[in-house]
């Protein structure tokens, strides 16, 4: 399998910088090809804007989408998204790293975002959820945070860990058509036991093993809607 | 009362600019004071990293949290963040003004939201919620996207948008203690007629002087739940 993984966490000696190498190291020894951008090594430039364009179809009134969609079919987008596209059409599996903040991405992942899951290729009309442009690829999304676990459960006083990142799990991931594996959560990460992260490295390195036999995340099918977007009945 | 407008669109002829701008004259014509962080036109920075600390408590590890409790007291955060920090505790009303990006904010936004709620003032510990650090303040997100309303519906293809929203309109605003206003959206942007753009800024413009008159969103008390965050039966 070729794995692509994308990191975004500010300090190199973090654990969630520790479960990343552990992936790098457990994917290849378990024979996958393995690919990461580490955005904040590579100071990725998370601002979506004209200048992403080189050459604009309409330099007069920027819309976003539009352009990437000519910047794309033009090779004119800026080389950072080229570069990070054709990774993310070479994989089979995106991993995204990161450390939760305010209940979602760093914002120079967020960007990533923005900016590489391009219109166009990765969604367009109604290409989206089981139609999207990278149907057939997986996804996952490995995350640390501080709140404990009883904290984000039905009855906990944040709902749902899922449902706080239903913008990024359905409306992002699963939008684009991939499979959306399961997260992988280490709890509470900054008040633990030495003891306690290395059980959540060895709880990755199972996990990373088990890929091809994770159920991916439910989500609706378009096939339960009509034309316009209407539930079928 | 005092308006603190926060705008993050990469096009300055948009119809999400032309909202912003609405609302600045008619906050104005009010009675208001107005403040707006325009931040594409500032070139916000919006990648939280060690650079926004200029005094660190621990300059061998970065946790990012504790160094912005540690630059705020001691006044070495970077200049950009001590700024809106600023206008955030000057306001009664932060209105968050972007296009739907990702079912969130811009990355740019994004990394306001990272960069200027900072712990220690916004929230911290068992401070967040209704016992937030700004609680007292409202709060309104004015969004323009592409979508149509009867796919943001509980029976439509994405489920509600207050539910894509959560990590913003909860895990965010309302964390931080502010009364959140329900949104105020423009549907489907990209696609109206003029007609239905000017009826959106009628719409705003009254949306506008009803701000007094609004319930805020309902969310959770802690006072619904014990010390250790567990449920109160």
């Amino acid at each position: 399998m070729r794995v692509f993984i994308v990191s975004a966490h500010p300090e190199p000696k973090s654990f969630n910088t520790a479960l990343r190498d552990l992936s790098i190291r457990v994917l290849g020894d378990l024979g996958h090809d393995v690919r990461v951008s580490d955005l904040y090594d590579m100071g990725f430039n998370p601002v979506a804007d004209a200048a992403d364009f080189n050459d604009r179809q309409n330099p007069d009134y920027l819309v976003y989408a539009l352009e990437q969609r000519h910047g794309y079919e033009n090779k004119t987008l800026a080389p950072d998204i080229l570069g990070e596209i054709e990774k993310v059409l070479w994989c089979d599996l995106l991993i995204l790293n990161f450390p939760l903040f305010w209940f979602s991405t760093p914002a120079i992942l967020k960007g990533w975002i923005d900016r590489v899951l391009i219109s166009g290729l990765t969604y367009g009309g109604k290409r989206f959820y089981d139609r999207g442009g990278l149907k057939g690829k997986k996804t996952m999304v490995t995350l640390t945070l501080g709140g404990r676990p009883h904290m984000l459960t039905d009855d906990g006083v944040h709902g749902r860990l899922e449902d706080m990142l239903r913008h990024l799990l359905r409306g992002t991931l699963y939008y684009t058509g991939m499979s959306v594996l399961p997260p992988f959560v280490a709890w509470h990460v900054p008040y633990i036991s030495d003891q306690d992260r290395g059980d959540y490295l060895q709880a990755y390195e199972e996990r990373l093993g088990q890929l091809n036999d994770l159920e991916p995340l439910a989500f609706p099918s378009l096939d339960e809607f009509d034309d316009k977007l209407n539930r079928l009945t």
